[in-house]
């Protein structure tokens, strides 16, 4: 059981981890070499490769190459070196939160010269090593079947936790919806923390609210754990700026809702205000104060 | 270990069993005698009252006697008829989905004639029974102290899924927020696997998505666990109207991001698409559609 794996980012380099301690071979590359060769020195059955062309050339066929590169450049062009140096049959997966789209694409042409493409939705962030990580797959079922083995080892147990969804792109997609529901959830669940914290006359303890919602409430979630520990430690949130960055994945939701016309009002809402805590709605708020000004002679702050 | 339960619906009767079988003695009254009796019939430790005189006579002094009416003109009135039976000390909780500021309001009147007054937000639904309900409770430290031997029977543990949040109010305010939380998270777990749905080339399973998204996913949660088990037996849901019913929480958690003046905008517009799912956006619809027929000439549905 030898598997390649490209990218050892903060998901990568666990996910390298797990499957080391699991019973198999992987073989790493990095972008800076350093990272790769520190990795396979702390880990058994981890082996660093320098290239590309090192870590295909020993790997066994068919050959399996994880991709846990960022989206976009990196791994579009991983891919394009992959196309020249893999042979007919091996198998590329990505693991990055890729656009379905992309991922469509990537299937087609690798296609053409006989490789084979898998897409995979990764799900577990920092905690994936210990408890395993949420995949989400799509492609061809022989190649699926191929891939099974490493998969059973990264998901949280060998039968739970991971699912052939459908299609290529299909992972993609269901970890894209996956990250647009977060996106509602994680704001429906701050919006909730913050009316509790401006009713100061309650005097209202969130860190202990949040742990006692945690046992037989009805918001009882992953998400809620999280921020119940957090809030133990810390509930001024002075040192955390507000500002909420956003990857792809919730604006690529909100395009497939447009793209249906299925509505998804609270997830783009959610989105939404990731944009406004961005500073992005500052020029429309400039123009709302010059309007109220124009219209009522309201006064406006001046601009600093 | 005696107490009085005013309301047998889906929430107090289990919760009447819930205190019976923890060892409390319960009499319970419910404004439909034959349920109370046929509780008592069932049920060791329940004995049936058929009046609010005859369940005061029988409580030792001081007297807690707990609310699970609907909030409103049944728990008014009972409120009405206990301040007339009960003596200085005694205690009521209201454990309805109250508004905390009718509660404050009780609480005052009660006070006035030496009664002591908590609130209790309880969540838990049809659960609870098994798992125990999450209290949230609000009141002066004596009178939270008296009533904790019934609190630690009815949580999910004696010292978890209960917290004295703060003075009278705020258990029913933390409830409220609670519940606000859940239409947020409720709607952006449904948009989500609607466009899971939608996306019909893939021919996604949503009962499988759902039950692998409660293993090691971001968006696992009790609610998910829920979602997935009833996706299990049908995905069509055929059976089921797309009429979304809304209790009072959800509508105050909106007055109150008002009153306060802080952004709930993800629960406000979960609430607004509840409205919007019981047809009271239909005749908004209608003046779209006749808007857009006189600017633009394009055609109209008819009616029905």
């Amino acid at each position: 059981m030898k598997i390649g794996l490209l990218g050892l980012g903060k998901m990568g380099a666990n996910m390298a981890r797990r499957l080391s301690r699991g019973g198999a071979d992987v073989l790493v590359w990095n972008r800076s070499h350093e990272v790769a060769e520190s990795l396979a020195q702390a880990e058994a059955h981890i082996a660093a490769c320098a290239s590309l062309t090192e870590l295909v050339a020993k790997l066994p066929s068919p050959r399996v190459v994880w991709l846990m590169l960022p989206a976009g450049d990196a791994t579009e062009m991983a891919l394009q070196q992959l196309a020249g140096l893999l042979s007919a049959g091996d198998i590329i997966v990505d693991g990055a939160n890729a656009y379905y789209k992309d991922s469509q694409r990537h299937a087609a042409e690798l296609e053409e010269r006989g490789l084979r493409f898998m897409d995979a939705g990764v799900s577990g962030g920092v905690w994936g090593l210990a408890n395993g990580y949420a995949l989400m797959v799509g492609g061809g079922a022989d190649t699926v079947a191929e891939v099974t083995p490493f998969i059973k080892i990264l998901a949280p147990g060998p039968e739970t936790g991971w699912l052939h969804c459908g299609p290529v792109g299909s992972g993609h997609f269901v970890k894209m919806v996956h990250n647009g529901i977060e996106y509602g959830m994680m704001q429906a669940l701050a919006e909730g923390l913050s009316l509790l914290k401006g009713k100061q006359e309650f005097g209202i303890d969130l860190a202990e609210v949040s742990e006692m919602w945690r046992h037989g409430s009805v918001v009882r979630s992953w998400l809620l754990d999280l921020t119940a520990e957090f809030l133990k430690s810390d509930q001024t949130l002075d040192a955390i700026a507000p500002f909420v960055a956003d990857s792809g994945e919730g604006r690529w939701t909100v395009l497939e809702s447009v793209e249906q016309g299925t509505p998804a009002p609270v997830m783009t809402l959610a989105l939404m205000m990731r944009f406004a805590s961005q500073g992005k709605h500052e020029y429309t708020d400039k123009l709302l104060a010059m309007m109220r000004k124009g219209f009522g002679g309201h006064g406006v702050k001046e601009g600093i």
